[in-house]
């Protein structure tokens, strides 16, 4: 009886946390929440899953429309990845608000419905800054620039990978993320499916000091 | 081994239920069933989760082109909401068919991956009637509503509550559903993430009688 | 304490599988990766669940723009199927790329959220081949055609029913799939949900020779 009960409970959370979309953690890099990505890499033009070729419109600021696919769930999906050209690259998200950013998970297509996975990022790194509005272009940005972790994507751990982010980070606020890839896992192209940031939101007392 | 059994049955009970819907219940207030919204109060214009401003493109009665999301799974995403302005509200549902309504779910999203749950509706009520097609106008329609039964949206339960009909509803037929929100959770505007209806289809003898 | 790791693991693993596309099974069928629908017996045509008349556009092959619905997730929703005149059709697929088929998969809406399921397929045959893109016609296709196995769906079992390929298909590579439905369980028309192809991919080395 014991044993049933904690079963049951055990179920009844983990299929919770499922639900809240697989790690139950809260996303600020979420495109339904408002974050989106500002600047990325060359893309990788191909034909789309669905048999067309891939519209590769792109705003005015030359972010492709399938950025937003990192930005979205995938629900074990294959082909529901943004698609960058060589195997460095990079993705430039901006967040849904300003936070003291805690973790970094990198999502890739579950192995066991993958036709290929050598398309997964390998080496990286994720940086993070505090984006002013106006009085500032890109290159100013870049230079407050501060080093948030590095990570290895490993093919023979869960697809969802979360890494924390580094003491060294401290608590700066920040409401930009760059993520940085040097290495994939043996395609000429990458695939980034997902990327979440992990955090929590400063006192908003402290924001207006 | 008796306790193995016990408990992969269990587990893949909850998953089957999970995957039909999270309640494994028929729902009548489902838009890929041919349910969707006739009327509602006035939407909270925003920007939108993914950074464009929200196309308030309203079909010729006056219906938001974002209302369906009431009648559609969110599938764990926080944003997946029609934004309705203030903290009190309505809106009318016309179901895939006409039913005897048991229950209805009120879904908001999950507390694990939320920003901040108090754009949810608190205190309301659900109302039902039988839309006649022709010779009728709205104003008659709300003549016939009956009150289905009046509810609290309670933050610290599951994210998704159903409500039972109340006995006095009798056997009652409806098409029509009106939600109405008295109170929300603390925001300037509420968000309605998900409304279901539930309930049995009458004899068709009886219908054609 | 043994039982809980068991339990525990078992659940994990249950939890896995469910987000693996719900069999964790590569789908060769399956939109996002590549395939598509590439001619059909006559759709039904009706009011969309949304509510708005279906846009039977149809492109230059005359397939339905709706017929993707076949090779893509349901998410447990009643509706997202498409549906053909009658109680016998058939839809033919060009696969993501050229496989040895192991196992095909039907499924229709589960029975707890569904209005009604005698729009289900019930008798029909799956058969195979491998297309030409040039120097051949659609009727030399045929010619060469030859069955992975015949299935009844039963609305007693899991949604999701897998039939293997026969023996007698032996190691034959396929990129093109026929689903030929020959009885359903009662409706006027018929819904097909999702259909997916299970199999290896031939050795690259075969593949050049
Ligand atoms: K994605
Ligand atoms: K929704
Ligand atoms: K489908």
């Amino acid at each position: 009886d014991e044993f049933r009960v904690y079963a049951r409970e055990m179920v009844e959370k983990e299929i919770e946390k499922h639900a809240a979309d697989g790690l139950g953690k809260v996303d600020y890099a979420l495109a339904s929440g408002g974050a989106r990505v500002v600047k990325h890499s060359e893309p990788f033009i191909t034909k789309s899953g669905s048999g067309d070729v891939f519209s590769w419109l792109t705003n005015r600021n030359a972010v492709s429309n399938n950025a937003d696919k990192i930005l979205t769930p995938s629900f074990g999906e294959p082909g529901q990845c943004f698609p960058l050209k060589g195997d460095s690259g990079f993705v430039q998200i901006r967040l849904r608000t300003a936070i003291i950013p805690e973790a970094v998970t990198l999502e890739h297509v579950a192995k066991s419905v993958a036709y290929d996975r050598s398309s997964a990022p390998k080496n990286g790194r994720i940086s993070g800054w505090l984006h002013k509005e106006k009085g500032t272009d890109l290159a100013a940005d870049s230079e407050k620039m501060f080093l948030l972790t590095e990570f290895i994507y490993d093919l023979d751990k869960s697809n969802a990978q979360t890494f924390d982010v580094l003491q060294s980070a401290g608590s700066n606020v920040v409401d930009t993320i760059r993520f940085d890839f040097t290495s994939n896992h043996g395609q000429p192209h990458t695939c980034i499916y997902r990327l979440r940031v992990h955090g929590r939101e400063p006192n908003s007392l402290v924001m207006q000091s």
